[in-house]
């Protein structure tokens, strides 16, 4: 049941309810082999616990059982959207997290600053892992690109990585990566994935000669590897599909773009929650919903570190009074995905899901950790199912039917 | 979701791990009247227990609530293929069992020995279930028939049952059975379900009259009823959208074709899980998943021989170590469908499933039975689905989108 298909023609006007909708990215892991505890369950949760207690629980699935998503994919199914069908193009989300002027028509990559030897051989990826200040400079330099008939825009995002749109005449998105994903070996070179890709190829070999020429005296970033070309997200709006005005609060700027492309109006805030909940606490009065994006438990898993995801969790814990206090009707607390520090990686295990609100159904033994959101009242559901929740709670949509 | 629909296009290359798929015809039961507990809560089950509470358990249903599946239909959605879509002829699963050489274009259809009495009614559909030896000589006198244009290939099964494969131009599956279902009645006349039927229904009105003729002296079989005419089915093969090279090893014939139909390798083996371990160890290392099937559970459920099943579930067991000691990376034992002996027939009710690996995520109390495996971490799934958790959980698939 995709939310996003279903909720547009049952909205109930002039309702005033609110939903804040809090992401901990992902949020859901797997035993520890020592103590066969996850990470939720060895954390020290009190908040968390008392909200599941006295909330609906359960599992979601953001692209059904054995799948693992990106994060692009798992919000969007958070957000409603069936993450099979719309497939946003990394670029694009780089793009629209950057608040870059890119709109229909125009195609974005994502860039990665590497180095290449005297032969053109890539012998880093990621320069390094140039500073973000580094990559400010270098997208300055690649300012003096410029392309007949093409306009370039560059912009840094952080590390090594930045993005370009591309905005002209009969571009389109069906053109592959120059990243190798090795070192060792050229670029590869781009390729068209349709008959309609000429062009599009030939703007982007002709970025990538002029970039090679403005970084050849730069060290250790000389070159770029494009990836994720990807067209401007056409999708349905909140505002259309779900009545709601809505708000993202997240520091990242990929989460931001793929709250922008659903139609939230995206605000500034550092990627700590101390700064998300003061931006949220001054912005909510004016939305009917807010997503809430933090980052950091994802990166900890991702690095394996099962100790600082645990020490990450707790601190979550302490702003859920502050959550709750903003008054929302209804408040969700899950993940997007999971990321077991035991395995280093997104995974496709099902994320725990937390529904408070007076029209919950609490279930005893219930608490917020993988297997505390088993026996809870909302099962095992797809992610996509969430918004119709949320919009239910709110008492937001009519019945079907009479 | 349907596992064969969405693994292909994120399988990673160079993966040697190994998946082992142990199907117990017909698991799943339901409470004895008298002590409230299944086959399968009476039995003791020591080592599947132990299995179950280190795994990930969960339930499958193989057509969704409420529809109880023939064997084909169930395996082929263990197998991650929707059965509602691929829909295969039980003729042409006899034939790929038996090894006929059948291919596409033909036709295949079942041959059930029968005896008729002198006005031709049927009366007895199994001629008094003669012996595979009888069928057998059978067989060898139906070479003798002959249809111009058509290459009849007629193979023995089981018993009194028999396989007939025809090739020839214009040959179609859209043919209704020859069987009466009950006796006192002549054999129901062919009828060609679509306008292209004709030939088909001529060739076998053919058929039919040349064995009549043929078997004229023979007692107590002394005629066939055909059943279940079936193309060949053209199913995307396991190697292509799991990327598995896949060995079948299972000792009755229409098991054997239904994982042939998706590609699986078939080795000979009789019907014992003895042999069938012993034949697993022995072929094992050649391939990434293998699949096993043990089939009397089924019959015994079938004959509603409550202790029957509960006797064979414990023999099983003592093969699981055997099984673990082989060192798939993942292990599953589940069912096609339930054959509860209290009904005496397959039915609806999902199977329960147990999964190792080091990325379960076990829960306390659960053990391998229907009510045992309800509070797992897998909840409720579509048998389709277990084909992508299986190569999740071996670490085969990628993530989708960034």
């Amino acid at each position: 049941m995709i939310s996003s298909e279903y909720t547009k023609d049952l909205l109930l006007a002039d309702r005033d309810s609110k939903i804040l909708l809090l992401v901990i990215d992902g949020l859901g892991g797997l035993p520890h082999p020592d103590t066969g505890k996850s990470e939720l369950e060895t954390a020290q949760l009190p908040h968390l616990d008392a909200l599941a207690a006295a909330s609906s629980c359960g599992l979601l699935a953001p692209l059904g059982p054995g799948f693992t998503p990106g994060s692009g994919p798992a919000h969007l199914a958070l957000f409603g959207y069936d993450p099979w069908h719309h497939v946003i193009g990394r670029g694009a989300l780089s793009a629209l997290g950057l608040g870059l002027d890119f709109k229909a028509g125009d195609i974005a990559a994502r860039l990665n600053f590497c180095t290449v030897d005297s032969e053109g051989l890539v012998t880093d990826r990621r320069a390094g892992r140039i500073s973000t200040d580094k990559c400010q400079q270098l997208c300055q330099i690649l300012q003096q690109v410029a392309i007949p008939g093409v306009q370039v825009t560059i912009a840094p995002e952080m590390d090594y990585r930045a993005a370009v749109v591309f905005r002209g005449e009969g571009l389109v998105d069906a053109v592959s990566d120059s990243d190798p994903q090795i070192v060792g070996v050229p670029p590869q070179p781009l390729q068209g994935q349709s008959s309609e890709a000429k062009r599009m190829v030939e703007v982007a070999n002709t970025f990538l000669a002029q970039v090679a020429e403005l970084l050849r005296g730069e060290r250790p970033a000389n070159m770029v590897l494009m990836r994720g070309f990807g067209r401007y997200p056409q999708l349905p709006q909140m505002k259309e599909v779900y009545g709601l005005e809505a708000l993202a609060v997240a520091g990242y700027p990929m989460y931001r773009g793929v709250a922008a492309c659903v139609g939230m109006d995206v605000v500034e805030t550092d990627a700590s929650l101390q700064s998300e909940c003061a931006v949220l606490e001054q912005h909510f009065g004016a939305y009917d919903f807010a997503y809430v994006h933090v980052k950091k438990t994802d990166s900890a898993g991702e690095d394996g570190d099962f100790d600082e995801k645990v020490r990450l969790l707790e601190e979550i814990d302490q702003y859920v009074p502050r959550l709750r206090a903003i008054g929302a009707d209804v408040l969700i607390v899950t993940g997007d995905h999971s990321t077991p520090s035991t395995m280093g990686s997104h995974s496709w295990h099902p994320v725990p899901v937390v529904l408070a609100s007076p029209w919950a159904i609490p279930v005893a033994g219930t608490s917020f950790s993988e297997r505390g959101c088993l026996a809870g009242s909302l099962g095992q559901l797809p992610s996509t199912a969430l918004m119709a929740l949320a919009l239910a709670h709110a008492q937001r949509l009519e019945k079907f039917g009479a």
